[in-house]
């Protein structure tokens, strides 16, 4: 992904189901296969909650199982229960097993369409959700993600689109005009093509709504 | 992006661009328009380039011009000569004219494809290059960028991929040989469906070679 033969599908996948149940994304971080890396970009995070994938293989440049650890100040533990179940499905060679070894405070979390599987892992300060980067296998273990983020999810906000064939340039006074009439009304100014979308968000839908009407007239 | 309903293509392209020339990118950072958050990213990084795209607009949500300014403690000048040459081109109303205001230890970057300059500004320590997130004027602007970063490119490294359709799992043992027998050489691991790519890398071309050979006994 840092050479760009990859594009970052699973994080918009995961922005996306986030979004659509009312929680922010406040950041999105891709860093290279290094356990410093890995460990000081979650102490460093201001986060509640981080979604990491990729790294859990078998393979020696996955690294995220130990940088997790680190940033806890934790040691990996084999897990017998994982490797038991890793064996059921077929045959786990020495150098495999490393995908049973998790932090010792971390809670597994199942993958049901491959080998290595995932986990959380927290302290009072945030949470720190660990998925493999195969979009499959991430994408099938994220309702148990969800489940454990339920609670987060309740601060719903409302959202509204506004389209205009009229280029950024020529409604730059009324967007401006709109953040100082409406503060509480976050606002996202997106060309794409020959068209501009207007997004308008807030925690309060009566608001939005006056947002809107006022906005849709400055601009037509 | 931050909601998930644009993929980053600017990055993977950009990265891509960068990797052909031998240059390492060491993170991918996604935040949102708020410039207390851009100018502390840009702080707080150990890099030498940082390039940023987006939010060069006219709305008040493009807050880049801003935060870039902030982070080299710097404030923003309207650019006359830049106001002329976007009139050039056409009408600049007065809130549009923001687009010219750049930190005034900048050093424009002329977009050929749109009205939003972009531009470049420098201490001894790193160089932030800033350009528009609009695909197609990022594109057209990256030689610009490029010219500038000839010097950085010297360290060329040399790549070669292995493929094969054994699991990981079943390789991890090799690949755990390789890294002690060849640490020059950088690996990686990416399986796709159900073929894994093993990257490799090195700065010294024949070390390459061998370890290439090796590797591919060990596997076949």
């Amino acid at each position: 992904m840092l050479r760009g033969d990859t594009l970052n599908t699973n994080a918009s996948w995961i922005a996306k189901k986030l979004s659509e149940r009312g929680m922010d994304i406040y950041k999105i971080l891709v860093i290279p296969d290094d356990v410093d890396e890995i460990s000081s970009s979650i102490r460093e995070s201001d986060e509640e909650i981080i979604i990491i994938t990729g790294g859990l293989g078998p393979t020696p440049d996955d690294m995220t199982r130990k940088g997790v650890a680190d940033a806890f100040g934790d040691v990996l533990v084999m897990r017998e229960d994982l490797l038991d179940e890793m064996r059921e499905v077929h045959e786990v060679t020495k150098d495999a097993e490393v995908m049973a070894q998790l932090p010792s405070k971390a809670v597994p979390l199942k993958n049901p369409v491959g080998s290595a599987p995932g986990f959380v892992i927290g302290d009072g300060n945030r949470m720190v959700f660990v998925l493999p980067g195969v979009p499959e296998e991430m994408k099938a273990m994220f309702d148990d993600v969800l489940r454990h983020l339920e609670k987060f999810g309740k601060k719903k906000h409302y959202v509204a689109y506004i389209k205009t064939a009229k280029p950024e340039a020529s409604i730059a006074s009324e967007l401006n005009e709109f953040v100082r009439r409406f503060p509480s009304v976050k606002l996202g100014s997106y060309p794409k093509g020959e068209q501009v979308y207007i997004r308008l968000s807030s925690r309060d839908k009566s608001e939005l709504e006056r947002a809107v009407e006022w906005l849709k007239k400055q601009i037509e």
